[in-house]
């Protein structure tokens, strides 16, 4: 079984074709950085036209048990997810009624202090904010993740600390590795494993040792490394997958409508040659297996650690 | 079995109380009149905050079996119903999305034209538009149950004869008893039930022969001649039952934001004194009885037949 547990391409039947072959059984899909709810609504739309179109290779994933579902029919179970708090506004009400229209994954924080918590971009880390106590008791609540990806370090403590249930950093790398401000600390990583909850190890250039020239091997090594230190169960892929994108999505990502600055020439920097597509995990597992983990290792941080965690996760609380 | 399948109140624990008291397993309450999607998306959230408070009395019913569950637990299942088609706005993606929400019922028109179809209140009749045509077969699709309630006689006719599944007159009484323009022709009548479709009688006062004056018998007699003419398997209650609203509602449901007309001075007319709440179903019961109709034909009036078209309904066609 293998999850991605994040990727932002620019989605079409290609794509879908290729998460096919390469044997993916659920991705989960970014579907707003700054979007308002209605613009959310829009893009999911979007998605039950493809749902629509190409039934035969992906379909909405909403419990882990479509992960099997997916496997066992030989296509992909998409899981909606927000880099932002932006699609709930200022509206706690929201947050059921996103959870009940598929969002499975939100962050607290994109770059920047949002109502909830710190982005890892601002000068001073806020914390989590009053509002967003109240909202990560409400994701709790209805089995929408609570994701720190792009938050300050001492944001994504508190919120580990906060919630009683799991929470991911779904596509991000150690610091130690590779020691750039959107990667993690071990601390911000103890936090977050330590609650029962997951990192996501991302292939997004920036985040990887030596960016789009990164070894398959160092990478490995690194995953392998971090297991080791918080736990072989507590980890899984989030590729941060940026794929057929123009490079103008970048700008989006980082100015959306927060700042008049019109986000630069940023390009999307070229993936690792040994990762460009869905059909490249065949060999990240050859590499894991090269480095000396063990077949079940192997098999837990392709996806079935992320399984175990939608098991956990996305239900609503029992009342 | 009791299924209500429409009520508009000021809704309270109070009037929870009195649907579990009076044994009534489901409701189908309005949740939109003229609300855009966003407004309607809130009332949404007004219901999940209810669920939340009164979890002992209500819950959110999806599904026909959850009208099973209820009666087991002793509980209501509350289903979602619009009466227009303004949560819709101009975007058919919308139905899906509603649909997901738990929208179970939308009339393709209230008293104007539409974008679908038009209202009985209009000079002409436009039957149901190429939109309208599109959003039928979208309807089917999802699930979402086509309502005629307030619609004209041509577009009644029409959208039976469109739609590839069943569809309702969730609140209305046969013209032939009571000849205002919103009760329905047995042309209208015929082409929703013959399509296997419903026709729920009102007890709302404009909709009874004599107003708040009719007799329980004159009510009664008029279910019996109706299950006889068109299917004793095609009727059920539609209460339209408008309990502790301010008079101000009636204006809200006329004008809207359509007329700059503020409405008028109209009053929500007195229920008839057999029936003024949910513990009143009982008194009907009796009166079914008294005119001659079997218990199984009572039980199927009362609540059964309903089940039925949920059942038929709700669930999305296969793909």
């Amino acid at each position: 079984m293998r999850i991605d547990n994040l990727q932002y391409a620019n989605w079409s039947e290609k794509i879908f074709r290729q998460m096919n072959e390469g044997g993916v059984h659920a991705v989960h899909v970014t579907i707003a950085y700054h979007e308002t709810f209605r613009e959310t609504v829009h893009n999911i739309e979007r998605w039950n036209r493809w749902f629509g179109q190409f039934p035969d290779l992906i379909f909405h994933g909403l419990w882990a048990e479509d992960v099997k579902r997916a496997a066992e029919t030989g296509r992909t179970a998409i899981f909606f997810g927000f880099q932002n708090c932006s699609p709930m506004e200022d509206d706690i009400g929201l947050i059921e009624i996103l959870h009940a229209l598929g969002g499975r994954f939100m962050q607290l924080t994109y770059n920047n202090q949002s109502l909830l918590a710190a982005g890892f971009q601002e000068h001073h880390d806020s914390g989590v904010t009053r509002m967003g106590r109240e909202v990560i008791r409400e994701m709790n609540r209805v089995g929408l993740v609570i994701d720190m990806s792009h938050s300050g370090e001492r944001s994504t403590i508190e919120a580990a600390e906060l919630s009683e249930r799991p929470i991911a950093i779904t596509h991000a790398n150690p610091a130690r590795w590779w020691p750039v401000p959107r990667n993690k600390s071990d601390d911000a990583i103890r936090a977050v494993t330590g609650n029962g909850g997951m990192i996501g190890f991302s292939l997004y250039p920036p985040h990887l040792k030596d960016g789009s020239g990164c070894s398959l091997e160092s990478f490995c090594r690194m995953v392998a490394e971090t297991g080791e230190r918080f736990g072989m169960d507590r980890i899984g892929i989030g590729s941060d997958l940026v794929q057929d994108q123009p490079d103008r999505v970048i700008a989006w990502m980082r100015t959306g409508r927060w700042t008049k600055d019109d986000g630069g020439n940023a390009a999307v920097p070229p993936f690792p040659s040994w990762f460009t597509s869905n059909l490249c995990f065949g060999a990240i597992e050859e590499g894991l297996a090269a480095v000396g983990m063990t077949v079940d290792e192997i098999a837990g941080v392709m996806g079935g650690n992320w399984y175990r965690f939608y098991e956990e996760g996305f239900t609503p609380r029992p009342s």
